[in-house]
């Protein structure tokens, strides 16, 4: 394929996405596939000799659309949004077009630049102690990770290489192997399986404290510390979650900050969905506690209209990455060594893609105001939402916080588990479910970019359409009704439909 | 941004992008900046409004691109190749565009399935056995990893896991803490950097051992374990490396099969580069003992045409990924679980892009003969390359394989040190060092898309021009034949310009 097909290719790339957002509300947000459902449309092997791209753009329409559960659809409700705009895609096209390797200043100055700068501009936009800015005096700093994962994954490293060293400096006679063996980690029984995941994956227990209405409290800490240390175990780290996965509820950051302090553990901060809301300054006193933190963590790439994969972390002193990382070779040594970051020693893998441009690309079209601007809205759909589950009396809401809303059918909890299903089933709004103060509810987000009050309105239609053959809207108000006469001592004997009738008028 | 300035920017940048790659020759593939330069480019902080598009595209040029190491320069030789492609790109695009996360099947079921076909494409492509197939009847399957070392983490911290578990099965008494402390891993003292850092974030030494003429052989290994098990270590994990960062040589599979399969020790296969070779039959003899290894993983973002980041990687048995990776939440969980790979229990991270669109965009619109043109046409590129080093006296070839050929001046290193600093001061070429037999040697490797034999003729007259103040070609020719002269008893009295003309004739 030479550049003149490329520019053809391309453009009708361009249309074919364009044309795909445009007109996604008329695709059922859920496919209707089978598993294996694609293994019989496409051949068993590579196709000997190459083929035009006209036909791979019409298998993509006929082989795969069929089969994508569409998530900037804004009848996509669960998870949390993954973030989707024409500036990141743009910003994502040309990281795939100068297709540098950034794993060192001098493989590509400005892929490690731009980082730098975007790092700071990203930090100063939700207003972050300059203690973790790059452009600080200090050793502190930010990178762009994959993901959540690996950033929670590189601090709990980090920590763990750091403890390693301050306690056999203290005490020579110890082993690595006796340190390691006995190392413990802490997060909330409400964080992310990705937390538990890298524990595993450092081979330290990732032990879930208890929270009080889903928030972890410092006093709970310091008990666990003290339980933990008394038996002989070396505590290490602590994952606080700002926006908790299933109920987007927030860790007391200040005082687990103060214990975290005080007991020499690294605290790092998970705040993948919630942390866009602090470009709003309405927000960040739910970041109090911010200074008292090693790293801290969240993904533009969910709320932030930067396309996956953007996940910054900033850490007060990179030195420790660096030491926890950094095993060089003469193939990657370069005479600016020291005067800029190399980031390979920051993260796990050793290439790294040019991801600041597409951050770049977002801030700078939308503008501070226009990110502001997005958060905002998004938040104002939910609480409409909220509203909208209000007036009906079938249901009640469990929690809501920030895009979130946790709602369910009253009662026990299998109704709510059978409405899950029929809406699941009919594949025109996509929910999930969790556990809230050990009830099933429903998670109901705003997640695409461009989602209406009307589209939160057709989502709800769904959900009531969906409730009305469970529990008829009209037995619950001749219900209410008749226990609302009760009470006031008048007999009732009128026919439900009439009341039904006159409520909706 | 609306669709409609999207499908302007969109088809602007696709211009960009072909301008760019059309008349990469024209720019010095080192970027003449020091650290720091974009700081005075940008502002400090982002815009409160936002910008044009327009502006920011014309600050690519202005800002990003005096800053860019141009990695698809056919005077790039450094390192290995990062692939890049006009299908991969649009694959990039559409990946963007859909920007569906696949975690699970049932996240975008297309995700997942093209995945697992696309992996069977490819295994069948580099004729991998069968048993590390998605369509073979066993536990075997293939998986796209973000990065090699990805992919040698994960096979460590699976046999870390199984090993534990095998252990524990027969040794109820041993803690998990006793045998974790104990565990070795090996590698050869060629291997890539990441393979080391593994062993780093892993907690697992990651010992080097020596190689023969940069070849790991199997009785080198066996010893290695005797030895340690002696100590009272417990061996776990060999990485043997199918085409080495520096020379690009090939551990002898079959020989460390044969030991790690008598000493139950997981054999993972880091072919990062080379792999793609094995498109070619020609070069499947280097392969030899493949059904012997765990796990295997190459890098078609490398040599394949398929932009970065796209990793795969194979292992007989998923179930040692899944049992070591697995940390499932109900909001993860869907009816159809078990009936095809739930990724997420592969890898690292939870989140993963549509990477296999840019893979089967590629398959299909190169062909295998395609693929297969690509490869042999860059090793006859790198042949030529060897014929112009064996050409001028003043230089040897310390060793070649594949498209990189290891090269230097004749005598003390320092010659080939000066020759390469002169050679990246002027920015021309972009070529780096490494260590063979004890003397340094140059690396020159074809690696842009693009190359051609006179663009292999321009590197190499940059090269002779540098070497040219370092050892006039005439002083080298008047030494050769002055000694061939001596040698035949003739006075040598001949004024030096006169052989260099002849010579040139």
């Amino acid at each position: 394929m030479d550049s003149q097909d490329f520019r053809e290719f391309g453009k009708a790339m361009v249309d074919y996405i364009a044309d795909y957002l445009d007109t996604i509300r008329e695709r059922n947000v859920i496919p209707s596939v089978e598993p294996g459902y694609l293994q019989e449309l496409l051949p068993k092997e590579a196709p000997a000799q190459g083929e035009n791209w006209k036909d791979v753009l019409l298998d993509v329409e006929r082989a795969i659309m069929p089969g994508v559960t569409h998530w900037h659809s804004p009848y996509f409700n669960a998870y949390y949004p993954t973030a989707n705009s024409y500036p990141g895609i743009v910003g994502e096209m040309l990281s795939a077009g100068i297709g540098c390797i950034g794993f060192s200043w001098m493989s590509s100055p400005a892929c490690t630049e731009l980082e730098v700068i975007m790092m700071n501009w990203l930090g100063k936009l939700i207003d972050l102690p300059e203690v973790f800015l790059n452009c600080s005096d200090g050793p502190g700093g930010g990178v762009i990770q994959g993901s959540a994962s690996e950033a929670t994954l590189v601090g709990l490293l980090s920590a763990k290489e750091k403890i390693v060293k301050d306690l056999r400096k203290s005490n020579p006679d110890l082993t690595e192997a006796d340190i390691k063996g006995k190392l413990v980690a802490y997060t909330s029984d409400q964080a992310n399986s990705s937390v538990e995941k890298a524990g595993l994956l450092a081979s330290v227990p990732m032990i879930h404290l208890p929270t009080d209405n889903c928030i972890l409290r410092g006093e709970t800490l310091r008990e666990a510390i003290r339980r933990d240390r008394e038996a002989g175990l070396i505590p290490c780290y602590v994952v606080a979650t700002l926006g908790t996965t299933g109920t987007c509820a927030f860790d007391n950051l200040e005082e687990l900050g103060l214990v975290c302090n005080e007991e020499n553990l690294w605290l790092h901060v998970d705040a993948a969905y919630a942390g866009s809301a602090f470009v709003c300054p309405e927000y960040r006193h739910l970041m109090k506690g911010i200074e008292l933190c090693d790293s801290f963590n969240f993904n533009p790439h969910k709320w932030m209209l930067v396309n996956f994969d953007c996940s910054p972390m900033w850490v007060k002193n990179s030195q420790y990455l660096v030491e926890a990382f950094n095993v060089d070779r003469i193939y990657l040594k370069h005479q600016h060594e020291g005067h800029a970051p190399d980031y390979r020693h920051w993260q796990i893998p050793l290439g790294r893609r040019f991801r600041s441009l597409k951050l770049w690309f977002v801030l700078r079209i939308y503008g501070i105001e226009g990110i502001q601007k997005h958060i905002r809205t998004q938040i104002d759909l939910a609480k409409h939402f909220e509203q909208l589950v209000c007036s009906d009396r079938r249901f009640e809401v469990a929690t809501s916080s920030m895009g979130l809303v946790c709602f369910r059918l009253k009662g026990e909890d299998n109704l709510t588990q059978i409405l899950l299903d029929k809406i699941t089933a009919n594949k025109k709004v996509y929910i999930i479910p969790c556990h809230y103060q050990g009830k099933l509810v429903l998670r109901f987000v705003i997640c695409a970019r461009t989602t209406t009050v009307d589209d939160v309105n057709t989502s709800w239609s769904e959900i009531v359409f969906q409730a009305n053959e469970i529990i008829p809207r009209s037995q619950i108000i001749v219900e209410a009704e008749k226990s609302k006469l009760d009470t006031l001592g008048i007999a009732t004997s009128r026919d439900p439909s009439n009341i039904l009738m006159e409520k909706s008028k």
